[in-house]
């Protein structure tokens, strides 16, 4: 079956969900294309942080109204070293921006139903084959559905479609350089339901290793330990986890509340990206060009970075004919996105152990944790990345 | 012979040499043995950056006639990477302080003046070769001294005799860790007879590898090439020198004057120290006790800071019979210290050529040369270190 749009989208996660709704307010037809239903990633537990830049672009869809309720607005971070701690209060440093909590499955569940209240159409569980024509005016998507073949004819197809996604395949292998480093550790991540034991984030370096204090809501945490890269969860019971992570994470007269955890899975720390993100009538966006370690909490933010530079250009493309922005979109995005693939490696590099405890290396660490607490301005490198860059 | 005094001071250096002023302001006697001649020392060619708080000193010290006259404030620095050049402003983004250029023969020559004027006893050529009773309360340093053996007793033996010195070789073994880190490469220097090409210093990541244009003075250029550890003079003509110089800090509308060289050599960068500076009534500081990478123009700056601590403690211990300076002096100095290896560390990795061109690592190094100029808090931390941190 043949169909037609100006815009088509591989991808209902934040940036293809995100890009139809600004192509919308600005008259231009989209249809997004996902290849899983619409239940599977409304329920795909992801990112959950969300920097302010995020936050102002989903209230400027008009697609805030849960997340301003529910979301949890943190105006600061705690960080620890070997159990001396330290908050970077993002308000006073950042001139009042702050990042959200805020589940990534919630935030695609809010941005579908604003798409489906705007009428813009989502075909779930489309499994998009191949594309054509990306040098033409005119590429197809060709995708089966409900086991038939279609074809969705579009003036540009938006490769928003994640790192295993078809977009990137798509992109001529001699337009780009491909970067690719894996971290000699990985997270083993916990979903718990308990309160959090911290009103705010914790990011801990500690002798024995990594751990991060984080939340889902007001009734479920979420934490991770540093383990090495040939870890399983075996290795880990219920038992073990709370008791590394009250040592990784503890600090006089604070106590880490354990309880029930649901969840356990162990994530490799990698960083990679591409150098160009696009060819011809085709743009990618997001985890389809650039995946960032979650230290910096940046992953989906960037993802949301892209679709504003990429929404801008093809609204400028449609409304003056004129594609300059188009043009320069890789470069445009680029430059945040190196941005964050460094905050990224720094924060990475500040709470792991990677080196002995006590070596010239990791004293070096130690020496740049103390910085943060000596310096105003090194305090609001780290609140500006945080919360999301405004400059670029 | 036997002599005795209150202070004996090992080197007549910065640190040696700022230390018998202090202590003089306040009654307290010294005697500072030398090793070289007095013209050596005083023709000695080391560092050239004074930063804030060490021209703060001098002055306070009265010893800064000649360098209120000769030194060359700088007000900003260049920075530079593959051809594209920013300024970091120090007054704006420190509240008025900034860097002075003067050759550190020459604040020794200052200095040494003002020891004499105020009747303190340098004795030259004093070869001192073991000290001892530092667990007691009247150590003695032994010395030769025109063919003659000497000992001085004193209360404290305060070893500023830099990295080669005998101080550090009479602190205990057990009292200390040791850090040594050779960097992958070195510098090429060269001091030639010509005006310098720019105003400030200019710091030059360049895809050949580092550059580093500096002055001695209005018609003593000194300039810097990264080189490999196994390079030697013989294979840098003074053409190639300048053609690589021309090259690695060039930006458009700019050129490079060159002019006769009058001396060329070869430093390795190496980061050294130990993290423990003092027993019983031995006290160590400046190169005796640590070493930077000139990247950050730190070394001679951080002596100076030491001898803060130390001039300090020991007042307050004839002063007041307090000795709770004492006990934390290394500890007072370490802080300030691992401050300068980080920043060191942190100037030498951003400007030099470590991982190829165009990596990840590179691309990363570019990021945060980028950040720089978008950020004013990350151009402030360079900044407030460049010219010494108040706080620590």
């Amino acid at each position: 079956m043949k169909h037609s749009t100006k815009v088509g989208i591989i991808g209902a996660g934040p940036a293809g969900l995100t890009l139809a709704l600004l192509l919308q307010r600005k008259g231009i037809d989209c249809t997004i294309l996902e290849n899983r239903s619409r239940q599977y990633v409304e329920s795909r537990v992801r990112a959950g942080l969300l920097e302010q830049n995020t936050v102002d672009l989903i209230r400027e869809l008009g697609a805030s109204e849960r997340l301003d309720k529910e979301g949890l607005e943190h105006h600061g971070v705690y960080l620890s070293f070997n159990g001396v701690r330290q908050r970077v209060p993002f308000k006073e440093l950042t001139g009042g921006r702050c990042i959200t909590i805020y589940g990534q499955q919630e935030v695609v569940k809010d941005l579908i139903q604003a798409n489906l209240d705007r009428g813009i159409e989502i075909v779930f569980e489309a499994h998009a084959k191949h594309i054509e024509g990306i040098e033409t005016d005119n590429p197809s998507i060709f995708y089966q559905h409900n086991g038939e073949e279609h074809e969705l004819t579009c003036d540009f197809v938006a490769g928003c479609d994640g790192y295993h996604g078809i977009g990137r395949q798509h992109l001529p292998k001699e337009t780009y350089n491909e970067f690719r480093i894996e971290y000699p550790f990985s997270w083993l991540g916990i979903l718990a339901n308990v309160a959090p034991s911290s009103d705010e984030l914790i990011y801990a370096y500690h002798e024995r290793g990594f751990a991060l204090h984080s939340l889902r809501s007001e009734t479920v945490s979420r934490l991770y330990i540093q383990v090495d890269n040939d870890d399983t969860v075996d290795n880990w019971s219920d038992e073990k986890i709370w008791e590394e992570l009250s040592i990784r994470l503890g600090t006089e007269g604070w106590n880490l509340q354990s309880g029930p955890i649901f969840e356990k899975s162990i994530t490799p720390m990698r960083s990679f990206m591409i150098d160009n993100m696009q060819h011809g009538r085709l743009f990618l966006a997001g985890d389809a060009a650039h995946i960032v370690p979650p230290t910096g909490g940046k992953g989906l933010n960037l993802a949301v970075a892209d679709i504003r530079f990429l929404a801008s250009a093809l609204t400028n493309w449609y409304e003056n004919q004129d594609d300059s922005l188009l043009q320069s979109y890789s470069q445009d995005c680029l430059r945040r996105i190196w941005r964050a693939q460094d905050f990224s490696n720094f924060m990475t590099y500040l709470f792991h152990k990677q080196a002995p405890h006590g070596s010239f290396e990791n004293l070096l660490q130690k020496s740049k944790f103390d910085y943060i607490g000596i310096s105003k301005a090194q305090a609001t490198t780290i609140a500006e990345n945080y919360v999301g860059l405004k400059e670029i």
